[in-house]
């Protein structure tokens, strides 16, 4: 008879859960619009509205083996000690076995994230979709931002490892660097996405997904929308090509609530999160 | 020299008239974010300032014989009664030998308008455009709701009357149904409704759009945001193949103006409802 | 080290709880603006940020036995059906040995509230703060209406045993009804709401509080905003008053969170919430 | 059975009715915010939603003679067209013998309002609440002005005419030209407002409220909110006062829709102008 | 250390500027929703977070040499004075063989803007990008209007000198006269857009970009939104087409900012000023 | 002719003024809903259509000394350099023998302020208008906080030298250390402020006001709104007291104006910073 706003359609305990959903309220190191730390909680009120059938993937959540840890926690303005919390935590999710699926927050909680999954599989490759490169040594004086995340994860994944698409935003300086092959970066759009994925077939991936990689005309709330977006049905492809290879972990990040006036930015995020979680399990 | 909120652009009084404009201000069983309930006046604000002329569709509201007859005044957690007082209406426009137009509120009201229709045509059809099924035997427990309204629908209508396009949500149970044969359902898109309406020539055809069957990109202004809809530029269909039929009803219903922030939807919403009754007018 | 959005600030069980709160997402009868379903999962995000402190009265929720029992999932567009599952709860509760403390949800549901402790309570009083008389005998053609809550629990109540406050809209006749005797009616603001308390003293006292009572200028989100109500400083006076009687029932309803764009009308309430439970429990 | 948006509970024609509402949807001159030019039809649709009855004056629209007469099309851009246009329809309501209460609109809007009234009665008095002076020569370089409107108005009223009550703002050149005496000026309240009417028995009297009198947490929607202004239950000391005068017209200018995201000024007008009209009908 | 809100990424001083950036806060005779007049402040407000370097130009305006004049001062409701002072500010920049790239307020500011560049350059050819005609003679009554802006450069350029693109809103009559081979007018879209900038090589060009040309689901803040409208990814073609011709003065315009509940519309004018400033620079 | 947006009505230049404004946009530490980094550029933006003379203070700002260093450009992420830079900016002015009078930011800003100015003035005295107690050891385990930033100036300080006003809301141990006597703490108002400051005569004063002190009618863009604050006319009792002492240095903080949607919030800190800095000049 009484409801609560959770992730999930059944009342699967996270001992026979196969996805772990783990909210993150952080954003400190965000430069422009802060909020991205209500999105968990926002997400989790959209899901008691949201039909849990999705006729594009035809799979029910209400099939689906998740549990909902809930938020963590998180101090402000201690940003070292946010990140060794989140790492923990996805460490702990992944050693019991199960998908680590996180909600940002903004892009830096990616990293401890990524690390934690880089530590069980040695040869994880992560799929990146954003409309900014996230590529710098440091920004606005600071090495540890969410601009910087992926060039830190480069640095313990290496060359050839990261695979990034919609990027349409950056200094000369990323998309040189990116050039030199480093990563693979597709502008614009998910041209090739389906084969990339393919292509990883047999890797343990992680899928990242920047939701400003969305048009502002279809996600505006979030801090920086930058003009240019692939649409709703655009990242379609990310849930058909998802299919194809064994997703070890994911987030989606940069949701912030506050600047979401209609409601619509926590409606399409909570709708991406319903198609990434059954593409995950629905593997063929 | 004084000027008021009406649909129409010019004095054409109800006997002239071949559209007579209904406000349905009704949302009473609405499950999510209620408020369709403003949407006829909000649409009455906004013709004022809307160009008479199509471009379009090469046609001019200024020559087109509309009389709005103002909103019903309908009662609140009364239902039943709600439901016949605008039967009782759609009928009396239908035996004056008038089209009604009705704004509502919200699906539920299509049920009543349909039925009126149907006792006058024997042989009615209805196409619907939408992003939900509304084919549930009961919602929340409840047998009379808008998200239950078409399957009230087929009950007098019968199989192979009703043609639905731009779904995108729904159960499964629902899907399923449909493709049992008894409706005609297109997933997510308008592919094929200028053939359906080609076909429907000469038929009697009720046309009910559930705004939300366009992208919350351009369509925020509803209770259920469903991403992945159609354009504005898409609908357009519609109004080209409206031209090849009798329609004899309409409907444009899910605009909640307290959620159009930007004054975007109820634009758009007045925009669809011009076209449509140009297009209605401009019979081929 | 996980957190979750309820109403409390430890995990005091149902067992060992002295309040237990109830969330009643109800609009269904509202007239003008609804919304007020949203409000008890607004209040439930907002205590997270809250103090637990309150200086005004000098007692701490840490201290509080209150169990938060979530919100009834209750149908759209059913109202009897509606008005009996709450009346249900709050006698569940009632015959465990506590207070019901609930949350609404439009004014309609104060009727079944008050009703489950009048059938445990023979002589229980209502004290009631209002902008609204809500004395109707029917609300635009329904008897069944947040405008006629109040009339109905006079049947059951009899003369003398309600008090109103802050009263400043309503019908000639509704006024006049009230200068008869039935009620007492204090216009416009709280005074000689402390003299009224003490009178009750020994007396089981139920409190239902529509939150509007409180002046737009700090409680803009709500359905119908009335000019002319009392400040924050103002109702203090009853969290002051409301520590000489014994409490059995008390609810806050019509809080409308989509019209409280600062989130300012949410905090209110929340503080209301927070003052009122400390003062039940806070008892002389 | 159809209901349409008008100020006014009763279906007086304009022969029998004794005030005349005129909507000025005019705000070219304003220097900061626009928007004012929505003011008449946004309190129109909130009318519908108004209590007819005031418990503060008890008394009743439903008892009164007032006829909407809708809006005036006003050219943009053409400032003395526009106010010639309004001049006229001021000076047709006050030959008929019934009293014009416009609805702004900009505060320009009530020079050709009162010199309208002033052709009729000679000896007319102004009584002025607002934030600011409106005492300018001249504003940004153009004579014709918000701010100067009341300058132009002392040019054929004269000295002793005026008298203004509740201004914080201004330049210190129109509070020195004030307190030369020119116009009686009452800073930051209301003060003296009852003394100011009864001494005015017996004469002619306009009065025009710029709604920013009140202060911005009861009315944000306006082009320039000024801190420090008076609550709701201190302008209802002119509702009191204007009883004891023959108001010969009046105004109410500056709600700003736009800015009014809750609704909540609206319905504060709304609430100005029932309380006012009542008051002139209400003569003691 | 210090930063201020200016529009451009290095010191340029005016001397040294290839392109001088004036602001027109300038709204006067708009018709439906005014606001314009805060546009340029707002997108000097973006620009300090807007990246300078364009993947899409592969050009960055750290190496662009512009200045940013600031806004006039406009007088309100002084039509004819604005326009003069506009065209002077034009006409200095001009003189000092610079490139005025201007920021409305609303469109008629094009028509002095434009006056000024024909002074210079006698073969002055017009690209027009819009959702609306502004072709009338007059509008409201108004000959001197954002509607009517074109047909007054048409008169001092004469036919064969304005191509318009993306139109798709005005009266029968506009259409009628554009199809009479005055101007060169593409509806709905930029279809061609490439042919006609290249037919155009040697000839100076202005290119005045209505912004809500722009579908409103990407451009909602503007005073008139349009449904039909190009997406980001279309308008794209003109900074590529631009690139081909000698551009000698621009400008963007309606912009209205306190419509722009997201900030997208903002990114927006900020991203497509940063690309055409990039196109001008960038000139093949 | 061309305006820029500064906080200041006259040209005084660095070396002439007495006041020096220094913007702060840092919120890295905010715990509920951040933002407060905007509202430096917001109060600029807003004093340009700011009335310069002060009828409360007989006061013009034409006349004053100020000169508006813009604002420093803060890492986000790290906080001590962020605190440090500030620090080092209000020496220098403090050094140059200016009042410095810094826009926050949240309230940690005040943390390096004050140190500079005890650093230069050794029997400093501040005074605090606040709805928090902000006197914590550490806040969600981060000892470096808004919520601890006047714990940390106690610990220069000491006892005897923090009066603060206005506090509503903090945790019991907090109000318990304050009345240890370590300060002197007036809860809910300001009663008293006058005579504090004529007892303060003589000394150093600085003078920090977290504008959420006032209540959220009046102010609700700011992040932890407090429900029972001080109105705008209770707050001029600062001003009037200011004027009796020498105050060195000053700030106003947490104005959010992301949640400021009306624009009021923004609009009264400026007023309050207006007549800070005239009563600070105005010294009897």
């Amino acid at each position: 008879m009484m409801s609560k706003p959770i992730i999930g359609f059944n009342d699967c305990t996270y001992e026979d859960s196969e996805i772990a959903v783990i909210g993150l309220p952080f954003d400190s190191t965000t430069s422009f619009r802060p909020g991205t730390r209500f999105a968990s909680q926002a997400i989790r009120n959209e899901f008691f509205g949201l039909e849990s059938y999705s006729p594009f993937l035809d799979a029910d959540l209400e099939d689906a083996n998740i549990h909902d840890l809930g938020d963590i926690e998180l101090p402000f303005g201690q940003i070292d000690v946010a990140l060794d919390m989140i790492e923990e935590a996805a460490t702990n999710v992944l050693n019991d076995g199960k998908i680590p699926f996180s909600i940002g927050g903004e892009h830096l909680v990616s990293l401890p994230l990524i690390r934690a999954a880089h530590q069980k599989y040695e040869d994880l490759v992560v799929v990146h979709l954003d409309a900014h490169t996230d590529l710098r040594e440091d920004y606005l004086g600071n090495p540890m931002s969410h601009a910087t995340f992926l060039k830190h994860c480069h640095k313990f994944l290496g060359d050839g490892r990261i695979y990034q698409f919609g990027i349409r935003s950056g200094t000369k300086e990323e998309f040189d660097w990116a050039k030199e092959g480093h990563v693979t970066l597709q502008k614009f759009n998910l041209d090739g996405i389906n084969d990339t994925f393919r292509s990883l077939k047999g890797k343990p991936v992680y899928v990242t997904v920047d939701l400003d990689v969305l048009d502002p005309s279809i996600f505006p709330g979030t801090g920086t929308p930058e003009a240019g977006g692939i649409t709703y049905k655009e990242i379609e492809q990310l849930f058909v090509a998802m299919q194809e290879v064994d997703v070890v972990g994911a987030d989606i990040v940069e949701l912030s609530p506050h600047y979401d006036h209609t409601g619509v930015s926590t409606a399409v995020a909570s709708k991406v999160l319903r198609e990434m979680m059954l593409a995950i399990l629905n593997k063929k």
